[in-house]
């Protein structure tokens, strides 16, 4: 049978990993801090992917390909940029490898050295930009709206499947703009597709903001984040969207002739989503019996289970199971039927229970009688017996129903753990003692930020958009604060 | 205006880089003999990913991701591996830079050097084996059906967009098996399923053959190509699925408790098809005006230009194409409407020709009184006036009319230039002035292989499956052979 997880209340990291490594997500690879993802982890990234891919294009953006290796030149030309990625990329410095003289090994080829090295991308800014110097000439070619999904590699000393690994898997959003006011757009635009992603999908309430200038990205104007809050109330980012100002168009010289035929550097923004997604998820819905997958990126929405004695209840059995299945993938909801002979029902109900499976289906003799089956819900672990004909409609609210459910529960949690205080005290109590949001006035400057940061591990999340900006007092220096900024300890 | 394409007479080379670069398929990148896949191009391989993934997974495969560096020791596991890969292969030494004194440049650091260099993955055959040790205990884990679209690396000396770069978009399968017969079969089907691809999709007939042992993959024990022959008459490898037998199972330790409870080692299949394939496109089907894609991986299936002399004019007859290109999109047919005012007509027509857009329509004054539209096809230029009521089902049956002329234009094109000689100098006669695919019996070894190539520039493209076998002598050594070969010159 199933082995017990451990408990979030026992070991919430435990919990975690065993979580990802049982139901078969992900697990580490033989190559330090890498991850090999698993199919089922993968179908939920392949869900996630068309879901975003479809948001993309709706707003007129178009997927493209650049090479995996940049320069190690590139990095150089933004200040900022290479600052920030400089200490963590893995770098290419030979094309060949030559046996040894005995023939057992394998060893670098000195004479295949290359010129110069290759930094295999952490993130496509620099050979992007070197590419639309070539693409973009006058107003007309712009916007420039174009999206990559691909591999990159930074190179992070502590790893953790999904939140941060050597190589992880996302898309780079890179636009160029004719103004400054359409590029700021632009970045807010995709920060609101992120966040309805996560509302209408994911079931997590994004927390949406500005990165404080130390949180920024390296080559960014502006940041701006969703935050997510996990059940052992440390804080998650979970995607960025960036304002690059002419940053990258003046370090690649990216310039156009506008309308008034004179001649400018052109706006930019950036912004990515990642396999830490899943990470997400998993820290936000699951519980102690397993994983718990949002209905709209389960890669099986409904897993039904056959009950039987006899042969012959197993043929009738297996005949409706299956009669439910077509109908349910006609109608577009991923069935999955688990008819094997070498389980029993209950190890297929805790094994479907730690897959995170949103329904169950199970499919008795007493069901075949009456033209019923029981359905159990994931969420709630609710059990009800509801009669066949009505199937599509009854699953289909239920996904439905357990999607709100998942997203309300997220919801109330976040807001039972987002706590204002008023002083250092508080702050310095409700961050060891609760972790959680916490609402506090900060004075703006850097060095606060890496005070308060040294004294108690906790980060400026960001600078929450769509609130009350009420003014206040730094609860650190007590100097005068336009607003509320959100701290947290983060992943 | 549009500057003339050489001719494929002229200059096939050219013709076709031109093609590539006019079109704006990809072009190459800062890093050499990397390129990049811009839109349009990247939307070709997308529409090709949709389709073959529905294959795939229609045939019990599911995606996943295993990471991108293979430590070297793994690559030297298997000999006929490593013989084939290290020699090109871009090898990761160092995690970090660091800036200089001076604080201008940034070089490597020293003392990040890794243990052991990492590999940027040719093809992933060992380290997915290294997991598969773990995933495969008994025989209920079989078959292991498994996929990843990824980049991969190998450092060619001699590049060419799409159809040899240093880094290139792929799938490769990667299957496990109980038995020998059941591996053999799965490398069989996903041949089949590319041919198929090729012939339903591409409109390219490929020929499906066996490669010689000499042309092998790296670690195959059989392999299995489809080939295609081009408009110059050279040959194109244009997938591979390779019977591995147990040969990296031995090397990764992989066994399997089988049905009598007997331990055994697993046996493999690999297979891949690449982005190459958008290289065969254009050098099956193109002209001399342009690209000529097959509509069913048209990024654009039809492209609606309006002309109008008028303001008035133009009102209509906008909305008239904007009506009739929303119908055509309800019927999932890619239509875009091109009703910029900054050029005229004529330039469109050629601009649409040149992106090889499968039909074009236009929509003028007189059109709009008459409640028609001119259809232009790309692949024979014929025009023909229809009226606009029964529009969808005239547009559709015209792209299946395309994709057919298409592939029967391919298909006699290689019969044409398919030879049957029946001694050496016929063959070199051959093989010099038309190239072709040449049917010439060959005595099995290697060494008349080897002595052949070096005097033709001619390899054996495959041994192909699907034909009569008749015994002859070999051309070159008059030795037995059981059945002609088929040579050619190949890209």
């Amino acid at each position: 049978m199933h082995k017990k997880l451990p408990t979030r209340a026992e070991n919430f990291s435990e919990w975690y990993n065993e979580i990802i490594k049982r139901a078969e997500l992900a697990e580490n690879a033989a190559v330090r801090g890498c991850m090999t993802i698993r199919p089922y982890g993968f179908a939920i990234w392949e869900k996630m992917q068309a879901i975003l891919d479809k948001a993309f294009k709706a707003t007129g953006h178009e997927n493209a390909y650049f090479p995996i290796f940049i320069p190690k030149s590139y990095l150089n030309r933004e200040a900022a940029h290479v600052e920030g990625f400089a200490k963590e990329c893995a770098v290419v410095t030979h094309y060949r490898l030559k046996a040894t003289e005995d023939g057992q090994q394998v060893v670098v080829d000195p004479s295949a050295k290359l010129e110069e090295e290759l930094i295999v991308r952490p993130t496509s800014e620099t050979i992007i930009w070197n590419s639309y110097k070539n693409w973009i000439q006058s107003y007309r070619d712009l916007p420039l709206l174009i999206n990559q999904w691909c591999n990159v590699v930074r190179w992070e000393m502590r790893t953790r499947l999904f939140l941060r690994t050597a190589e992880f898997l996302w898309q780079e959003g890179h636009t160029a703009h004719a103004t400054q006011a359409e590029a700021e757009q632009e970045a807010l635009q995709m920060l609101n597709i992120y966040a309805d992603f996560g509302k209408d999908y994911l079931a997590i309430p994004f927390l949406k903001g500005i990165k404080t200038e130390h949180e920024r990205f390296a080559g960014a104007e502006e940041t701006y984040t969703i935050e997510a809050l996990m059940q052992d109330g440390k804080a998650l980012q979970a995607g960025t969207s960036h304002f690059l100002g002419q940053r990258f168009a003046k370090a690649f010289e990216v310039t156009f002739t506008n309308q008034a035929g004179q001649l400018d550097y052109v706006w930019g923004t950036s912004w990515g989503l990642t396999t830490r997604l899943i990470g997400a998820l998993v820290m936000t819905h699951s519980d102690d019996k397993g994983l718990v997958l949002p209905p709209r990126v389960a890669p099986i929405q409904i897993v039904i289970i056959p009950i039987y004695r006899t042969q012959e209840e197993k043929e009738a059995i297996q005949q409706q199971a299956q009669h439910i299945q077509q109908q349910l993938i006609a109608h577009n909801i991923s069935a999955k039927l688990d008819g094997r002979d070498e389980h029993k029902p209950g190890w297929k109900f805790a094994e479907y229970e730690l897959k995170g499976v949103p329904i169950r289906m199970a499919i008795g003799p007493n069901d075949l009688a009456n033209n019923t089956v029981e359905l159990t819900r994931r969420d709630t672990s609710e059990k009800t017996t509801v009669p066949t004909d009505n199937i599509i409609v009854v699953v289909k609210s239920m996904l439905d129903s357990i999607h709100d459910n998942l997203y309300q529960r997220a919801y109330e949690f976040r807001e039972q753990n987002t706590y204002q205080v008023n002083s250092y005290e508080e702050f310095k109590t409700a961050i060891s003692q609760k972790r959680g949001f916490i609402l506090a006035h900060w004075d703006g400057t850097k060095e606060t930020e890496r005070q308060i940061h040294a004294e108690t591990k906790a980060t400026i999340r960001c600078i929450p958009l769509e609130v009350n900006t009420e003014p206040g007092v730094c609860i650190y220096t007590g100097k005068p604060s336009k607003q509320r900024v959100v701290f947290g300890q983060a992943y």
